[in-house]
């Protein structure tokens, strides 16, 4: 069921340090800070040839990610995201196989305008599992 | 400098309920448990179309995991893993940097029999990062 990793997320305290990181210390391909005011973020893409990794920041005082750097001050992995053709199947699957899909249970528009469900890290050995429809 | 995210490695305490979890409920293609003793794991390595998921069971009495499973009970990502083209030019980059190889600095051979170093997570958002000679 699951395709293609569409990214690793990494939530960080100092986006223009991490930046810094992966742009001069690492030599990745590092895109600009974008604000995602609905999310609670300010991403930042970087390319690899296969995968994308996305450095967060907390954005606005609600922010999806805040509890976790209380939590990991330094930053860290805040989840990974796989690639389903067919997000409503993918979570009737899921539910059906008993795994827990957050939230309402409907899609969300994600960050990148498509459909999205986050599961339980519960489910998968600590992990906070995001699906987008592809 | 980094090219291909060559793999996510996930620490689990139950290697063969996270197998269960990424064959039967995500449906991924999962192969067989694979023992490492030289690397104190016992992995299960799971192919997506563009990337690899590493599940990994402390093998042994002094596995490197041990550590992380005990403060995450449950599991989660343990590290995650770039390809390099010339591993010893990528450590002198890093130095040169400031950035922290840990151990020797010495490159060793890895879990897929190529040369690999380890990065201090401070100096990566929290983010434990494997660079391997691709």
């Amino acid at each position: 069921m699951i395709g293609r990793l569409n990214h690793v997320a990494i939530a960080v305290p100092d986006l223009e340090a991490a930046t810094a990181q992966y742009r001069d210390t690492l030599g990745a391909q590092v895109g600009p800070p974008q604000d995602e005011p609905d999310h609670g973020v300010t991403v930042v893409f970087i390319t690899l040839p296969n995968t994308k990794i996305e450095l967060l920041q907390p954005l606005g005082d609600d922010s999806p990610i805040a509890g976790f750097l209380a939590k990991n001050p330094s930053g860290g992995i805040h989840h990974i995201c796989y690639e389903v053709s067919d997000i409503r199947a993918a979570r009737d699957r899921l539910k059906a196989q008993g795994a827990r899909v957050l939230g309402t249970g409907e899609p969300k528009i994600g960050a990148h305008g498509k459909p999205v469900l986050f599961l339980h890290p519960k489910d998968f050995a600590g992990t906070l599992v995001e699906l987008e429809q592809a």
